[in-house]
């Protein structure tokens, strides 16, 4: 190892300083994919403190809703019999009102009288009696309250949270673009509420091979044509022309596969409702470019009334174009 | 088709680079306005997910409160009935204190059953019998609860959504200015509660013919005589001086409405009670534009005690100025 | 009327454009202070709609915790009474277990029945019977669900308000600094919760008498020694030097006051506990500035265990310092 | 003290608008680390108002849940107590179905009477009689609903705070890094939402005796390799390489003890699932920076399937590696 060098002078420093990264680090593996297309991550957290691993807020936040009125059911119906249980031990002869007459209805009544009480409904055919009762049965109604107060936020959570319902196309396709030859995709706002001012970055990730025969990641920002808008109102195909300057220029669909190319797509809005940031991503392998394709309009005919309407389902519709006999051109450059 | 080219000396890839676009596209539909006066667009979503066209808590969150009070009202009598019916079909003699002598007593005892069950204050004097029954109640009341969670997230997020209630004059004139003419139009907060840092963007969309005979939008950003201001407290007149460069000057009203001009104006601010963003957008047609008259001030007389009274009535009001003798100058460009 | 004219060459244009402009228009008013020091303006809304007007959810969220539950307990007497009146002429022997002895009883028996069905506690002493009292009993305790949501939202908005809560010295001072003399006033953050990323703007305003005789305000900017820091753990002492170039040199205390000068002081920062962004400001008129006086420390002295003390109460705590003889000094400029 | 100066000349003025400064004061306390690991200041307020200083919501945001419960549950418990005196100064005969029979009995039925209308269960099997008892329970029931919106209110912050869960290494190191050496630290998100546009700033504070022999605190932004990461889906290493230009440079441990050496790191992100601004901030102090040691990798080895498994539990760990022979190189500068 050598002494300290001269700051500015230090070539290895400046190419790590220059080369692009985007926070996934340095390893290679060939069977990963850096982004899945629902913007996730192929990372999974192990060891760390049990609540931050969990993290339950956020996916109470993030599930389906089928999963969340389950989760909120299955509790519903856990807390109940746990309580149910809980007054049986204590001695339902306390609760003024069950029928005492087998283990089964004694249960029962426990059970819904716990219901009643953590609903905060409280009927009142069934009541506690004695000090012990009342303060489970006080207690039971405290948790409820708690309990009812934490859906609710959950549920304002799950409401509220600003996103971005971006809709990309199945595939990004290369295709004729003016005078050359162009990458494209696009996306279209799922909702009806607005996006506005709206901007694209489209990253390419190859593995390269360098001097010393390592393996390693790139990654190239591409120039797009247009990457952000004002409004969002409809469709946008987003366009990478493919000049002589771009990483694409010259490369066959089997040659973009065999760099493992992924074509990482990020989105940043405002949305209007709420007026706050959203942000999307996702990305395109090398196998989902369709080489000879351009999208079709999704706008249907115009209606007297002056209304354009989009059809969202014809968003990944393509028809076929020839693109230039060669992608090796003898090339003017 | 020809070959790649050189990317910087690309004219046709530079003028589509350089083409000012706001998101609208390249269609041209002379019926239909780019941006109504209320700031929505006239683009209809179809196909897609139920889910995302309905957009139900958008839609629930941005309507009117009349709308919104006609809906909770609609679904607590529709969940009342259907529960009316289930406890009829369990049976209503496991309800006890029903009064059981005629099907509309069934019924009504039933409903007003599932009211005070739903709504959580179960007086008690009807109550669940049996298992099924209160099986039944059980799953009502935790219903009722999510419902209410769900009603108090919806009043949360429309309340607290932070908007920029703007106010826009009605018309936007042409008037003398200074020396020249200028376009403007004025803006007020409708609430008594801050926005600061405003800025605001006209742009002016018309059609052209270019070159190939084909007719196509431009938009062009209108340069302001002040875009934005640290405060709010009163009305702000936006102007807009048709200099020589600017893309009205010499254009006549008539002109104006043959190319469909149409004059897109974005707002944005921070509001002060919440500290968010807020964001609002209108247009004015070339119809609303009114040449030769302006805008007479807002404020009421002063009072001693030292407070201004601005009217917020006056917004719109204008008085006649007369405009240069010819809108076409013996310019000294 | 000339005609119109080269834009970059029209100086009255330009001086228009240079103009600093908070906002606050062109009118010149002695008696009204421009900001208050609790940061409000002196501008009242007429006109409008009766809800813009009002704005009901800004005015419950912002006003002070005594009027907040002032509100809702008069709100909650005033419903009660309203429904007792409608359950008298609904007929309270439709409510079994009133006291139908006297008017009294029957009209407080209706009132506690109404707070028993709005809170949805329902004891169940008393109940409804028959349909058009179910039916009235149904509606409020729906109507106590909507209130007690709102109350949710309203209570959850003035406690997450995201708020500088930014303590100002009462006076700002002129006093030596460095080897010079500055402007100088002094900000404290009085919660615990941390304030981040702090910036300050100080805009002086001045009536100023222009070519034609005539009264303006103008508007400018003052040069700060620091305008920003990272941290805000303690206090500030906001500084601006009265080098030759500041709009004060030379001014004594009553030529400011003559001169209707309010300083301006606008606070940007990111509140630490929800991450959001948050505004203060507040103003300084002529004569809130002392001449020759310097803040003191606000730190006790420092105990063994390391932890400093900041005594809030110090904050406007100032000594007396010598001015230099003159503050018109025979100056090196 | 001398007259005043001109702007632009002034040396000390210069100086002090150069000095880097972070928003701590002058002050020099030994015992004091200017930022605690977990990121809070050593500054405690005294004097102010009362609800300032205390800062009930932000406490109750910020708290431990297990604080936060015990609060609710002490608040319940006081509450209950409080009517249960107050329902006994009426009078527990006003309470119907109440156990008059001893005074345990009447304080301990007035106790869960109020734990029945608190949290609106209201069974009714105890139920107010009379005018004054009834206005006592009414308002225990407002007090109810009031305390529960709080608490729901109070729970929605909590769990919605945007917040950096970033885990930090216990130590920095200073470690070979190409062909020099390098200040390190590891930062990981220990839950699996995923934090966006990511930037690091470190600054380091160190003790300096100026040219009057006046120790003084100086703060110095260090120079990072990489300051800034798009996506942070695994752990990331920022690296400081200690060149000519580092303050760093030839200091050993021993140095930077004295020196009262301080990392002040500061992190910003968006947070994903609510896409808000985040802020996280720590310290290192020299004492805890490890000489020769460099991180060991945190993934366990890829699995077939292609998921990375990130062991947060690796976060700290480190193996030794040799330094250069002196850390004062025949320094080629």
């Amino acid at each position: 190892m050598k002494s300290f060098r001269h700051y500015k002078n230090d070539k290895y420093l400046r190419a790590e300083e220059n080369r692009r990264e985007l926070g996934f680090g340095k390893q290679v593996n060939p069977h990963v994919r850096l982004v899945n297309r629902d913007g996730t991550f192929n990372v999974q957290r192990i060891g760390g403190s049990f609540w931050g691993r969990i993290n339950l807020f956020n996916r109470l936040v993030t599930c389906s809703w089928n999963q969340f009125f389950m989760v909120v059911l299955i509790y519903f119906v856990v807390v109940n019999i746990v309580f149910a249980i809980i007054y049986n031990l204590v001695g339902v002869e306390h609760l003024q009102g069950v029928d005492l007459s087998t283990p089964f209805t004694r249960f029962w009544d426990a059970f819904f009288f716990s219901a009643q009480t953590i609903t905060t409904v409280g009927y009142g055919h069934i009541a506690p009696k004695g000090l012990l009762m009342s303060i489970v049965a006080s207690a039971e109604s405290l948790l409820g309250l708690m309990g009812f107060a934490i859906a609710t936020g959950l549920l304002y959570g799950r409401f509220s949270r600003a996103q971005a319902y971006i809709l990309y196309s199945d595939k990004a396709v290369i295709a004729p673009y003016l005078d050359m030859t162009a990458f494209m995709f696009r996306i279209v706002n799922e909702r009806s509420n607005q996006l506005i001012d709206l901007a694209v970055e489209v990253n390419l990730s190859m593995l390269e091979i360098n001097e010393h025969g390592k393996t390693h990641r790139t990654y190239t920002r591409l120039h797009l044509e247009r990457s952000q808008v004002n409004f969002f109102p409809s469709s946008w195909t987003i366009v990478h022309p493919i000049t002589d300057e771009s990483p694409l220029f010259g490369l066959t669909q089997a040659q973009l596969i065999e760099k493992q190319a992924e074509f990482l797509i990020l989105v940043k809005a405002t949305e209007d409702t709420f007026n706050q940031a959203v942000h999307a991503r996702t990305s395109y392998h090398a196998k989902e470019v369709v080489y000879g394709a351009k999208f079709v309009s999704m706008f249907q005919e115009m209606t007297d009334e002056g209304v354009l309407y989009l059809d969202l389902n014809k968003l990944s519709e393509t028809t076929e174009v020839p693109l230039v006999s060669s992608l090796y051109p003898d090339s003017d450059a």
